[in-house]
């Protein structure tokens, strides 16, 4: 049995869709009447306290999110399999977020929306994209297909990552001991880290201060589109309004939705999106999912099984 | 003798480069001493009336400015070829700007400033590139170069030219007849055509309402990449204004600088550059022209001649 545990989206139409792909293997949602012991996969997003009570049999367990770390705080999460959805779809859209953001800030967006407020006719011609290093935080596979969806537009590019990862036109540092070296040489940071305790808190006045000064003519910029957690908010206001940044993108929050009261909100060169920069689509996580658990009934084994100790 | 006429730029850096790059071959500056009779070629940037006077030993224009319908319209331009500067530096800036404001207007920026602004968290989630259809009218040098650019980054394209143009993922539409099948599939306009009598014009409220409605969520976008002479200024004021367009992105102007008084200044969805998409670097066309000068003094074919019947 598959039971499907979702909050803050259409669990119905998940329901309905995942009856269709599985059938006939039976598909319940949390308000149906079920034995929980026939349960043998949970697909959950933001589950409650009791969302894992009771369900002894379980085989694993598929989270809709391609980002584990709430998931992996659940105080009940039981002991097996969690698979993490990793989603062609999801990708393109994140990539879609990070394109429009450093090309928009590549080319000076923020200096020119101000002289068209002052109605300033000020001609200035911003770097040719090979002039402009973007440094990716994060070479999975969403920090992968930025890289290969900005490369092609003539970006100098540059990656940081816990272990190597070779990718052809990227040049790679690792670990904390290269974090110094990398962001000295970045003019935009893209982050797209998974968020550990590692990870937490890394967007922070210390690692801005040390981006490159002078390759973008109004500062360094950073582009958060992974977690909340990996920024400091007040770092970022305070960054701001110094020029250690010349503009900053943030998709995601320390608290979301962003309270009203955030200085955050009136920032001009601050880039507020409400945590949009992508979603997994129904029909996407269906297919995906749906061929997990046949395969698994099948006795072959789960993929994109996610580390705990690691964290993603 | 090779003469230098450049205005509104470093003439004398321009002058200092050449010099070094043709030498022994005699480079001179308009406020040189020179006899008119030695010159054989000319590099000219908007040229004054009497630029041409007394030049009888004529044998090629080169213009700095890729587009030429200015020099053309000279009263006094020589009946010899005119070069014009074909450079992948500048096709590169171009296609910087071109993608920037294309994605930029694909995620929606318009509507999550507005957001901002009100301190509003709303989720919508743009759609992906693939849902996107940009439209490119103008398949030359830059038109192509635009298209290799958005393609890795998945928009569905098309493409609109007075000729067939046949480029790999790009649906061509071809001449006055095929213009309206080309825009009702289109969601943001990009243009990049020549400036000629045909062209004229052809950015006005009667085109912007063949656009296709439904494909982006705040309605079709124009971005202008090309000449103001292509876009009527009151009818994308008008458009923008009544919802036939959801946003624009003017690099040129009818009019440039962009008169104070022009309305289009204090649109929110009008995203005024001062036409600085792009600009012919100078070691780039030094490097340029100076090949197609010693090849044409070695009795070479001079290359990239404008046909003067057609305008570019």
């Amino acid at each position: 049995m598959f039971l499907l545990h979702l909050s803050d989206v259409d669990e119905a139409s998940w329901a309905k869709a995942f009856s269709t792909a599985l059938a006939p293997y039976p598909v319940v949602r949390q308000t149906d009447d079920y034995d929980p012991k026939a349960v043998r996969y949970i697909f959950v997003w933001k589950p409650k306290p009791n969302a894992f009570d009771g369900l002894d049999n379980l085989k694993a367990v598929f989270s809709l999110g391609a980002g584990v770390d709430a998931l992996l705080k659940h105080p009940k999460l039981p002991q097996v399999p969690v698979v993490r959805f990793v989603d062609d779809d999801l990708s393109q859209r994140m990539s879609d977020y990070v394109v429009a953001h450093v090309t928009m800030h590549h080319r000076q967006f923020s200096r020119f929306q101000a002289d068209q407020k002052a109605r300033r006719w000020a001609q200035v011609y911003p770097p040719a994209a090979q002039e402009t290093t973007v440094g990716i935080m994060g070479m999975g596979v969403l920090g992968q297909d930025a890289a290969a969806r900005l490369r092609p537009l003539g970006f100098s590019l540059r990656s940081w990552s816990r272990t190597p990862k070779s990718v052809e036109g990227v040049e790679n540092f690792i670990g904390a001991d290269q974090l110094d070296a990398f962001l000295s040489g970045t003019d935009i940071l893209v982050n797209l880290l998974p968020l550990t305790p590692e990870t937490t808190g890394i967007l922070n006045y210390e690692t801005f201060g040390k981006l490159r000064r002078g390759g973008l003519a109004g500062g360094p910029v950073i582009v958060n589109a992974a977690r909340g957690g990996h920024q400091k908010e007040a770092d970022i206001v305070r960054a701001l309004g110094d020029g250690t940044l010349g503009a900053a993108s943030l998709d995601v929050f320390e608290i979301e939705p962003l309270p009203a009261d955030s200085p955050l909100w009136d920032i001009e060169n601050c880039y507020i999106t409400p945590h949009i920069a992508a979603i997994s689509s129904e029909a996407s996580g269906v297919r995906y999912f749906s061929a997990i658990l046949k395969a698994h009934e099948q006795g072959e084994p789960l993929i994109n099984v996610v580390d705990r100790t690691r964290g993603y």
